[in-house]
C-alpha cells in the first residue's frame, strides 16, 4: 500500500468509524452470533497474494460486525464503561502513524516527555499531591502485579537479586478484601506468594473491607511466624463499587510495615470530582495507586495510570540495563521501560493529551456528574419499586439490583431459584439487544449490575434499561405461572 | 467532539500521517532535542476548558515532532525494525473506532474469533505445525514471563495454588544463554526464581548457547539438590541475532523434564521464509514460542504472537473465574483473558488481518528476502574493507561491525580506547541525522549494530549508512592525529 492508497482508504475508514458511531444506538448492544459462526466466515489459510484490501473492508462489514458487542453503545450497562472518545481515537491514529517506540527517552524523547506532562495533568485532575510519580501502564492487572512485586522486593530487601522467594525465609503474606478484583488474586499467585499466603479479608454489609478483620489477620500471621507484606485497598470494587476504608488500612499498613496498593481501576476517574475525594481519604499514605482512564474517563483501551511514591524503588525492581539499551542521557531522563513489565512502549500519552484538550477538565467533570446523577436516579427508582431490591450502596455509577417477586417464598428461603430468576431476567434484557447488563453472584445472592457511564448514555437510556428490567421480570413472573 | 468534527479532524490526520510518511526520508532519523526541551513546551497544568483541538494539532507539529525519533525511517538501523505498515495503521484505526473489549468471547465474539483465524494464519506462515495454539500478546517480555510462570507451575505441580515459591521445596532453576534478552532475566526475577537460580550459559564464538555447557549446568544443579525447571532458547539474540541450537536444547529439556521456551522476538518473522526454518530446527519439541510481528513483519506495536503446545496448562496458570466474568458460552469458546497476564484486550487481530490481506504471504516474503540480501551485501562490504571487522555471523538482517584503524596498537591491546573510538563513530552517525545505529558491548568488545529491515529501506540506504560509518571512522582517525 502506498501513501495514495492509504489516504483513500484512511478517509473511507474515518467515515466508517463516524458512521458506526452515528448509528450505534440503532444496533443491538450484544452480538447474537453463536460460537464458531464468525470464524467459519474466514478462509482457514492465509492469503498468498495481497492487494485484497477491498475484500478486507467488505469482510469487516459483512463478517466482523455481526460479532461485535458494542461497548460504546449508550445502552451498554455491562462490566464497566469503556469510553473511547473521538479525541482519543485521533490521538491513537497519530500514535499508530508515527509508529515510534518510547522504551527509552532517546528512542523518541517526545513519547517520554509528553507522557510525563499528561500523566502529571491526570495526577492533578484526580487530586493526588505532587509527591506521586506517574507512568502509563496498559492495564490495572499488570500495574497491580507490579505493585505486589514492588511490595515483595521491599519486604525481602531485593530478594529477587538473590534467591528470590525460594530463599526459605518466612513466607510473605498479601491481604485484600473478599471483594477485590480477580486480578489481585492473579497477581498474588503469579508473583509467587502462593494462594496459601493470600488473605481475602471479610467485607462488611457495604462490601468494604473490615479493617478490624485485617488487623486480626495480620496479628494471626505474625503469631504464626509469617511476614505480612502488602495490603490492597479496593476503591470501587468490580462487583458493587464498594470502597475499602483507605485511611484505616493505611494506619495498619504503617504500623506493620506493609505496602499499601490502591486499586481504583474504575472509580479513580471519579476523583476528578472534588466532591468524591473523601471516598479515598488516606490515599496520600498509600505506596501505589492505579486507575484506568480507559474505563469511564474516555481514553481508548489500553491506558492505565499508575502512580508510585517511590519511583526509585519501582525502577530498581523493574530495570535491567543491558548495553544495547544504554544511552548517553540515561542519568538525566526517565526511561519508562524501567517503570513496568514490558520493554516496548506505544506513544499512548497522545490519546490522553488530545482528550483533555478536547473536553477540558470542566467538560469531563460535567459528564461524570451526569453519570452519577443517572445512577442516583436509578437507585431511587429501585428503592421505590415493589419487588425490587437494591443490593449495594451506590457511591459511583453502578447500581446493583435484584428482583424478588411478591409471590416468592419468604425471602431467603429459595435463594437458588431466585438466582435463576434473576439470571433469566438479565439474559432476557441482554438478548433483547436493547441493553446489556452483567449478572453478579455476591455472597450467595444473585444480582444484576447496571454500570452506567458510556459517553452516549443519557437519562432516557437509563429509563429504558429500568423499563426493560421490569418488563423482563414481569414476563418471567408470567412464565412461571402454572 | 461530535461525529462531524471527528470526520473533519480525522481526514486531516489521515493526510497528516500520509504526509509524514511521504517526507520521512527528508527528516533527521534521531531527534536532536535535549532532555526537558519537549516538556517545557507544555503547560504544567491541565486545560480547564476544552475545545482546544486546533491548538493540540498545532502543538503536535510544533512541540511534539521535534522530539520524535523516526522508527519507520528508511535509514533507521537501530535496535530492531519496527515496521508499522499502512494496512496495520488502518486496522488499528478500526479497532480504536470500535473500542471493544475482547477479554471474553461474549464481550465481542468477533474480537476472539478473528484473532483465532489470524493467529492461526500466522502459525502457518512461520511453518509451525497445527499442534500449536496461538494468542496475541502485547510484548515478548510479558509472553516470556508467562512462559516462565507456566514452567514454574508445571515443575511445582501448581504450587501457586498452595504455598507458591515459598513452599521451602528445593529451588527451581532457569537456564538461558549469556546472550539472552534482558527480558529473560527480568522475567526470571519477577517470577520469583531469584537471580541466584538463573544460569546464563556460556555462548560460543557465534554467540549461540553451548549445549554441552547447559548439560553441565543442569547436572551440577541436580547434584546440588536444585530442580532444573526451564530453558530459554534464543532464536536471533538481540545483540547479534545469534541462534541457539534448539534441537540440542530440546533433547536436554526432554531428558531432564525442563520447559523449553523459544524467544524468537525478532527472528520469528524470518520463518515466513522456508529457507530460514532450518535455523530453528527442533522448534516442534518446544513448549512455547514467542515472536514479534510488531518488529520486522509490519504490524504496528504492540503485537506479539505467543504459541503454546498445551493451552490447558496456560489457562490453568492464568485463569481466575469470578462470577462477573462467567458467561453462558464459556465451555464452547476461547476466553483469551485466560491466555495472558492482562484481563482487558484490544482488538489487535484486525491489524494483522488487514496487513496480510494487503501484502499477502508472497509480498511479505519478497520484502524479507530483500532485507536478508541487503544484510548480506553489507556483510560482504565489511569483510572486504580494510580496518573493519564483522564481529558476528549474519543469519538474518543484523550486521555487527567495528572499526579497527590500521595505525591502532596491536589488536586487543587497548580495548577500552577502541571501544571509545567505535562509540564516537556510532554517535557521529546518529548525530548526523542521516542514519541511526545502536552501539553494543559484547564480551568485552564494543561493536556497532546495523539492524536492517525498515519497510522503506532500500539498497541505497544501506549503501549510505555504510558510507557514513566509513566517513565517521575516517573523521575520528583524523581527529586523533596530533
Amino acid at each position: 500500500m502506498d501513501s495514495g492508497e492509504f489516504r483513500r482508504l484512511g478517509h473511507r475508514l474515518v467515515e466508517w468509524v463516524a458512521d458506526y458511531r452515528d448509528r450505534l444506538e440503532s444496533m443491538p448492544v450484544m452480538s447474537a452470533v453463536r460460537p464458531g459462526e464468525i470464524k467459519a466466515r474466514f478462509d482457514s489459510a492465509p492469503p498468498e497474494e495481497g492487494g485484497r484490501m477491498e475484500e478486507a473492508l467488505a469482510a469487516l462489514d459483512r463478517d466482523v460486525m455481526p460479532g461485535i458487542t458494542h461497548w460504546n453503545h449508550p445502552a451498554f450497562f455491562a462490566y464497566f464503561p469503556s469510553n473511547t472518545s473521538y479525541a482519543s481515537i485521533l490521538g491513537d491514529l497519530v500514535a499508530s502513524g508515527l509508529g515510534v517506540q518510547g522504551m527509552s527517552w532517546e528512542t523518541s524523547p517526545a513519547a517520554t516527555e509528553v507522557e510525563e506532562v499528561a500523566i502529571d495533568w491526570l495526577r492533578q485532575i484526580v487530586g493526588l499531591s505532587p509527591a506521586w510519580s506517574g507512568v502509563v501502564h496498559d492495564t490495572a492487572s499488570t500495574a497491580s502485579l507490579c505493585a505486589l512485586l514492588c511490595a515483595r522486593e521491599r519486604a525481602s530487601e531485593f530478594g529477587q537479586r538473590g534467591k528470590g522467594l525460594q530463599s526459605g525465609a518466612a513466607p510473605l503474606v498479601v491481604y485484600a478484601s473478599d471483594q477485590a478484583h480477580s486480578s489481585i488474586e492473579k497477581a498474588t499467585l503469579l508473583a509467587g506468594f502462593g494462594k496459601a499466603h493470600l488473605r481475602l479479608i471479610e467485607s462488611d454489609e457495604r462490601h468494604a473491607m473490615k479493617a478490624d478483620q485485617l488487623e486480626r489477620a495480620i496479628k494471626q500471621d505474625l503469631a504464626a511466624g509469617l511476614r505480612p507484606c502488602a495490603v490492597v485497598a479496593s476503591v470501587g470494587t468490580t462487583g458493587t463499587t464498594a470502597v475499602d476504608p483507605v485511611a484505616a488500612l493505611a494506619a495498619l499498613a504503617e504500623t506493620h510495615g506493609l505496602w499499601l496498593h490502591v486499586d481504583a481501576a474504575l472509580a479513580g476517574t471519579a476523583m476528578a470530582l472534588p466532591e468524591c475525594r473523601w471516598l479515598w481519604e488516606g490515599i496520600e499514605r498509600a505506596d501505589s495507586v492505579v486507575f484506568n482512564p480507559h474505563k469511564w474517563m474516555g481514553i481508548g483501551f489500553d491506558f492505565s495510570a499508575y502512580y508510585v511514591r517511590d519511583p526509585t524503588h519501582l525502577i530498581r525492581v523493574m530495570s535491567t540495563n543491558p548495553s544495547y539499551l544504554l544511552t548517553p542521557h540515561d542519568a538525566e531522563v526517565k526511561n519508562f521501560r524501567d517503570w513496568h513489565l514490558q520493554l516496548g512502549r506505544r506513544f499512548r500519552a497522545l490519546k490522553l493529551y488530545f482528550f483533555l484538550m478536547d473536553v477540558g477538565v470542566e467538560g469531563l467533570r460535567t459528564r461524570l456528574r451526569r453519570d452519577l446523577a443517572n445512577a442516583q436516579w436509578l437507585a431511587a427508582q429501585v428503592d421505590l419499586a415493589a419487588e425490587w431490591e437494591r443490593t449495594a450502596p451506590v457511591p459511583f455509577q453502578t447500581v446493583c439490583v435484584r428482583h424478588v417477586p411478591a409471590d416468592w417464598p419468604t425471602f431467603g428461603r429459595d435463594e437458588s431459584a431466585l438466582a435463576k430468576h434473576n439470571l433469566r431476567i438479565a439474559r432476557a434484557v441482554n438478548e433483547s439487544g436493547e441493553a446489556y447488563v452483567t449478572p453478579l453472584a455476591l455472597k450467595g445472592r444473585q444480582m444484576i449490575r447496571v454500570s452506567i457511564g458510556a459517553e452516549g448514555t443519557k437519562r432516557r437510556h437509563v429509563e429504558r434499561v429500568w423499563a426493560l428490567l421490569q418488563k423482563a421480570a414481569q414476563d418471567e413472573a408470567v412464565a412461571r405461572r402454572p
